[in-house]
Formats: structure tokens, sequence, C-alpha cells
């Protein structure tokens, strides 16, 4: 999985049925020290997550593999908020 | 799923039996701002999505998860056109 | 699906029993002005493609869904020829 | 797969309910040599591998094909423990 | 499929159940001339491929199309053995 922090919000109407009723949030790669280094990415968010939350992705055929994106036409899904990130011992990111 | 603008069409006669019938465009990858950044990308169009419309298309074997494309020999599919963007609470793209 | 053109051949005596009879092409990725771009790609041939050729190539699973490479060790296959692209309204490729 | 150094963990309360009692770990991409060159990624571990282990990751749906990460969101999984690789014939990591 | 030439092996003690007994070679992606370009990749070997060998490998999902590899948490599959290649009519690779 990716590890991204939550920077926006995809509105859309004209969209396939699968898609009706899930909100599509804008991600990007982030390291562990919470610094953004990759490009937007929609995700479907299952977790409830909010702006500035640093998350976990699954891409692929992975995404669909949620209860909420079942044989849904997404490659990409949030499905964990991180709270803490630890790197050679060292606590490099924790949620406030 | 990644953000594309719609840039062009494809056209081809000899193809798999699964594809007739179905419009390929070419999409290009787009920052939030709609700046075209990415290489093209030939995509089954499943919401009838115009040149200039930013849409989002999902890859992969998520590709055939809409009615539409199902057990195709694709690997990208426009799904979604794209209403409005925002980012960091600042709306970055509207749809004219 | 990306945009490629045909440029070689490979042939491999021992193989995978599934692979037999199938022609495998190599293929480079290409600009929709038909310049080479990528690097190569094997991929099995569907719709009897020949060098120079600009085809579509499906990834993945996709590359399965052709009734010529289901259940096949694959990852890409050629499913389209290409007869023309268009980009903003201008034709960049002409099949000839 | 992928030659892989571990070099840390992710804590997460709010997650997928499949993701629930799996450890997940921070790895990077390494040479042979075991020179860590890539970013991180996330990845459920069913070795019990632990800090500083170099692994084989599969990514993908692939990595849903242990009896532990079976239909569960996750595309990274680390499913080996390197103890020896050589190249040209020569050992280039040995665990200690 | 990626053509690539195989430089050497993993031993892995601790693993799934379901790669004992398999063998894991790793391969570089290679020119159409046989150069060595891109990175290590580790691959499950079903043709016995040796070392300094060109193969073609299939990824993802398709590297469990073989029926050495089916449901094997495998991401990466070396299913042929190239004893040719030739790029606009010129032979570039012939086996030794």
């Amino acid at each position: 999985m990716l590890i991204c922090r939550v920077v926006g919000t995809v509105v859309s109407t004209i969209k396939d049925d699968k898609l009706v009723g899930k909100k599509i949030l804008i991600v990007r790669e982030a390291t562990t020290e919470n610094e953004l280094v990759g490009k937007p990415i929609a995700a479907i968010d299952t977790v409830d997550a909010g702006i500035g939350d640093l998350v976990l992705i699954a891409q692929g055929s992975s995404a669909r593999q949620t209860t909420f994106t079942k044989d849904t036409p997404t490659d990409a899904v949030i499905m964990a908020i991180i709270d803490e990130l630890a790197v050679d011992g060292k606590i490099t990111f924790k949620k406030s």
C-alpha cells in the first residue's frame, strides 16, 4: 500500500452507476515524514478520512476488496487512517 | 483513479470482437489545475465524454468493472466526468 | 491501453504450453505522432499485426480477455490495429 | 517480486475490518547488495519479518494469494525472508 | 511481457507454503540487444532457465497462469526462454 496524504475532493455528477454515493478524495503520496512527494490520485474513501489525514491506499484489483467498493470501477481505495509511523525505531509521524 | 483530460480519438477497424461499438478516446493525465502532464493513454469511454473534458479513468482489471466494459480486453476506462476539484479547500477546477 | 508501434519478433522454443502457437511481437510505445518513445514490450498478437503497424495493447489481466489469450501467462496483448489518431481535432496519424 | 528491506512499522486504528489483526510493515526496495533504493511501501507481513530483514514482496492481486491475506484490501505482502542472494555466481547478500 | 536476462538466484527458507519447492531467480530487464537496463526482479522459474539466459517474464496476475504458479503469491514468472529477437528485420539476439 502507499502512504498518502489526503489533499482534496472530487465532485462528479456524470459517472458510472456503481460510483454513486461514494466519496472520492484526492490523495498524494507522502514520505514517512509526511512530506508530499507524489502526484494526485483519486481514491474512494471507505474510512471517513479528512483533508490532511495520512492514510494508506490500496491500488489495482485490491481496491475492490472492501465491502464498500466490491465490483466498483475504481483502482484506488483509502482503507486505513495512519496513527503512527516508525522508521528505524524512530517515530516519524504521529497523528495529532 | 487518475485525473485526465480527454484530448483525442482513436479509429480502429481491425480489433478484438469485444471492442466493436466501443468509443476509444485518448486522454492525458492532468494536474488538479487541469494542466496536461501525462503521456497519451487510450481508454474506453462509458460516460459520453467529449474533447476537453476532465475525467477520471480506472486502470487494470478495474477498467472492466463497468457494465459496458465487462470481459473486454481493455485496461483503461473513463467512468466519471469531473465537475469540480478542490485542493486544500481551494477550488482548482470547475467545469464550464 | 497504450499506443504502440510493432517493431520486431520473438522466437522461443522452450515456453509454457499455453504459449505454443501464439505469435509474440515486440512493440514500443509511440506518441500520437507515431514517434517511438517507449522501451520494448513483448505482446501476443491477436489481430495479425505487422512490423510498422501502430496498435493498441492491453496490459495486466486485461491481456487475457481475448478468446485467444484466455488463461495464458501473458501480461500484454495486441488487440487493435490503429487506422487513425486525432488530437485536438487534428489528425496526427493515418495508416497508409 | 521485489527485493526489499524492512525499515519500519505502521500503526492504524481506523481501518477496513479485514485489516484488523494484520501487521503492516514499511519496506523499501533494495539492491542485490542490500542498499536501499526505493520509496516506502506498506506491506502486510505474513512471515514474521523484523526490521532490517531483506524480504520478497508480491504486489497487486498476488498480494492476496496467501492464506493470511485472502480477500484483504492490500496490494503488497511480505511472503518470504531472504537468506542469500547471488548475482553472476557471487554471493551479494547473506543473512547474518 | 518483459525481455529480461537471468542474473542470479534467491535462497529463502522462511516463506509462504505455496513457494516451497519453487526456484526463484533474479532477472533484470534487457534491451533487444541483450544489454542490461532494468533493476533486479525476483521471478519464479517455470522453464528451467539458467544464468545468462534471455527470457520473457509475465507480471501481475498473469504470473499465476502457469500450472506451476497457480494460486501462488508471486507477481513475476519466467515462462519462456528466448531463442532469437529481431527488430526492424535485423536479428539483434540469437541464443548461443
